[in-house]
C-alpha cells in the first residue's frame, strides 16, 4: 500500500542507498527506466517486473501511462518500488508520479539517490567545488534546446563564475559550449564529459569550451564545465 | 592500504550508499565528522573510531592535522574509511584530504553519497526541479559572508531564475535574504529551511524571502529559495 520513488544511483548497484536496496529486496513490483537495469537483480526473485524505461528508437510509455501504472500498483500491492535512475526528483518526473499518487490518494514516499550530479564527476577525479576555486555549482539540463534560452541567461551563468553541471547533456553539447562561448566564457574553459559514470562502460572525454563540441560523447553523459574540470584527483597530487 | 572517503549521506544511517555500509562494516580505521556519528554503529565493532568533527565551542582539528591522521593510517591499515558528512567532494574539504592522499602515495578511492543538495529538500516534499517551473539549480555555501559577494553576483543568481540551494545556510540567512532582495528577487518568492534533514530532529520552516532572516533555524540546516519552495510532495496534490 505504498509507492516508494527510490533513487537507483548512477548506475554502479552498489551506490543504491541502504533503504532503497532494502526495499527493492521487499517489492511486490518494480516500476524501472532504462538506467536503473543494472539493479534489477537487487530486486526479489518473485517481483513483478515492468519495464517503463525509453530505449532509443523505441516508442516510449507516456507519462500518464507510467502514473497510472503507479497508481494502480499501490492500490494492489503492499510493497511498490519505482526505481529511477540517479536521484528520483532531479529533472526527472519524480514530481509528476507523487503528485499523481497524491492525488488518487496512494500512500507514497521518496527515498533520495546518489545523484549523477557529483557522482559522475566524482568518478572522474573532479570536485564540484575547490575551496578559493569554486563558490558555487549550477545543475542543468541537456535535454532543453540551448539556442531558445535568451542569451542574457548564459551571460548571467558565466557571470556567477561557479562550476556548470550539464545532465543527460550528450546530444546538446554542442550548443551549449557554443552558448557559453558567445556569452563570454573563455575557448579555454576546461570541460570534462563522462559517459555511464561508475559503470564498466566508463569513459571519460577531457577537453576545452572550444573544443567538446567536436568530441564524440555517447548518451548517457555528465558534462563539468569550469576550472575543477581540469583536475583529477585520482593521477595529480596538489589540487 | 587505502583510504575510503565515503559520503555518509544526510543523516539516515539507511541513505548512506551499499557500498559505503560495506567498507564501514570492515574498516580497521573511521576517522569522522560530526555530521557523520549517526552511522558510527554500522562501523566493525574492533575498528578503531577518530572524531576529527568540529562541534561548536570547541577547537576544531586542524585539516593539516586530519590529513597527517589519514596519511599514517592509510600506511598502517588494510581498510580506512574516511567519513564525511553528506557527499565527499561537496564543500567538505575532500578535495583537499584525496590531494594529500595522493601527494604521499596512499591510495584512496572516493565512494560518494547523497548530498543534503537533493536530500533536504526531498525529506521537505521539495522538488529541486519541476518542469516549466525551474530550468536549472545552483548551489551555494552558506559559510561565505553574503555581504563580500559583489551585488552583480547576487543579480546573475536572480537572472538565472532557477532554485537556489545553500547548505550550511543556518548562520547567513538573514544576510543571503537580504542581498537577494537587493538584487532585485521578489520579497514574496518562496523559501523552505530545513534543519537535519532526514534525522529524528528535522524541522521544516516555510516562508519567503522577505521573511526568513527573521525565523530562527538552528544550524546544520539547507535553504531552498525559489518558486518549488513553496510545494510539499508530502500533502499538496497537483504540482
Amino acid at each position: 500500500m505504498t509507492v516508494h520513488l527510490v533513487g537507483a544511483g548512477p548506475g554502479d548497484p552498489e551506490l543504491i542507498s541502504v533503504r532503497g536496496a532494502r526495499l527493492l529486496a521487499s517489492a511486490d513490483v518494480v516500476v524501472h527506466d532504462r538506467l536503473a537495469r543494472p539493479l534489477l537483480p537487487l530486486a526479489a526473485p518473485g517481483a513483478e517486473i515492468v519495464d517503463v524505461g525509453k530505449s532509443p528508437g523505441s516508442a516510449p510509455v507516456p507519462q500518464s501511462e507510467i502514473n497510472r501504472i503507479l497508481v494502480e500498483a499501490g492500490r494492489r500491492y503492499a510493497c511498490v518500488v519505482r526505481l529511477k535512475g540517479g536521484d528520483p526528483l532531479v529533472f526527472g518526473r519524480g514530481a509528476e508520479e507523487a503528485a499523481a499518487l497524491a492525488a488518487a490518494g496512494v500512500p507514497f514516499d521518496v527515498v533520495p539517490g546518489i545523484s549523477s550530479v557529483l557522482a559522475a564527476p566524482a568518478a572522474a577525479g573532479v570536485p564540484v567545488t575547490v575551496r578559493g576555486t569554486s563558490r558555487s555549482f549550477t545543475v542543468l539540463t541537456g535535454h532543453e534546446d540551448p539556442e531558445l534560452i535568451p542569451l542574457a541567461w548564459w551571460e548571467a551563468l558565466v557571470t556567477l563564475g561557479g562550476t556548470i553541471v550539464v545532465l543527460m547533456g550528450a546530444s546538446n553539447i554542442a550548443g551549449i559550449a557554443d552558448r557559453l562561448c558567445s556569452a563570454g566564457m573563455p575557448a579555454a574553459t576546461p570541460v570534462a564529459a563522462v559517459h555511464a559514470a561508475t559503470t564498466p562502460a566508463q569513459h571519460v572525454h577531457r577537453s576545452t569550451l572550444d573544443r567538446i563540441g567536436a568530441i564524440p560523447v555517447p548518451s548517457p553523459a555528465t558534462i563539468v564545465i569550469g576550472d575543477v574540470a581540469a583536475i583529477d584527483l585520482r593521477s595529480v597530487p596538489g589540487v
